[in-house]
């Protein structure tokens, strides 16, 4: 057995440890406290096996959940971005890069590539695996939001137009996921958890 | 679009939320709190996609990841039953099969039929997957308590002849693995935070 390749994949797994430290906007589903990206990690990977069969593109389904997996891991440095806060969102992309560089080079160099090549295709957006995770990333908050009754939403004052414009591609990984969502959204915003319009 | 299988799909997603909230008795690696069943679930599937060369035998990487996923979903109800404690393992067996029995249930049939065969499959041990899924299960606690220092070991007064026991068949899913754990093991009885012998 190569014990440094070993020491090395042990290294990147304790380090990812801290992904169970950073805590998102999102309210779990009883509404008593936010998730972090672990759990919220956990549940994309769950949906990813449950809900495949409405990928608009056929996926490789073990992929894409390894995508969901590691997706927010660079959040360890770089913190968790609330989707609707403009400033932190403008440097965002250069915190995540620096990130990325660090994390998935605690990985050997093979598995270093593979893991880093996952995050950036999740990020890219361009291959029927990257838009089925993203839809899961887009769909995992709104269900869950729905359920504590908006309570984030509520907190943040969100609009209508902000979910809308966040959402522009969420159909692209699974209209069928997206018009499911929608609906969601739109009770919420008939039930003003939602502020109407622009 | 079959809009009742997507909602039992939902409900039992939104049912999954609550693997949040079962909180198990492994520290975090910086000691701070406890894990919770979902993040320890994150945590093995992200090592059953690094560490996969490890099993002894060739696995399907999908399904022992789908497999780890759910493994601890049960706990729902069932509540998380610590390794060490006598009494409450004597009762866990038959609480865990009436949790799976409803929460599994809330699928649609044929998933319901796939998840419970898989939370079967594991907890029989008798397949490559179920073998590696339950060596991953073993060794994440072990290497989380060793970078806290034994925390949890400590609080427990865990003696050598326990933890020797409980792991006598880690080694059946990946002896590199358990090699690996072993030696961690070892520092821990030579630094006193695993009480040697009996």
């Amino acid at each position: 057995m190569d014990i440094e390749r070993l020491k090395q994949q042990m290294d990147f797994i304790l380090e990812a440890d801290k992904s169970k430290k950073v805590i998102r906007q999102t309210y779990l589903a009883d509404g008593s406290r936010k998730e972090d990206d672990a759990e919220h990690s956990w549940h994309l990977a769950l949906m990813c096996i449950l809900l495949s069969e409405y990928a608009n593109e056929k996926i490789d389904v073990l992929k894409t959940t390894a995508m969901v997996l590691i997706h927010d891991i660079v959040e360890i440095d770089a913190g968790d971005t609330y989707a609707y806060d403009t400033a932190g969102n403008s440097t965002k992309r250069e915190r995540e890069l620096a990130a990325a560089e660090r994390i998935f080079s605690l990985l050997p160099s093979d598995q270093a590539a593979k893991m880093r090549g996952l995050w950036d295709e999740f990020e890219e957006g361009e291959t029927a695996e990257a838009r089925f995770a993203n839809t899961l990333d887009k769909i995992q908050p709104v269900f869950l939001t729905n359920a504590n009754h908006g309570k984030s939403w509520k907190e943040h004052e969100v609009k209508e137009s902000q979910i809308m414009s966040r959402n522009s591609h969420t159909g692209d990984g699974s209209e069928e996921l997206w018009a499911y969502c929608r609906e969601l959204i739109e009770k919420n915003i008939a039930d003003g958890n939602i502020k109407a319009g622009e």
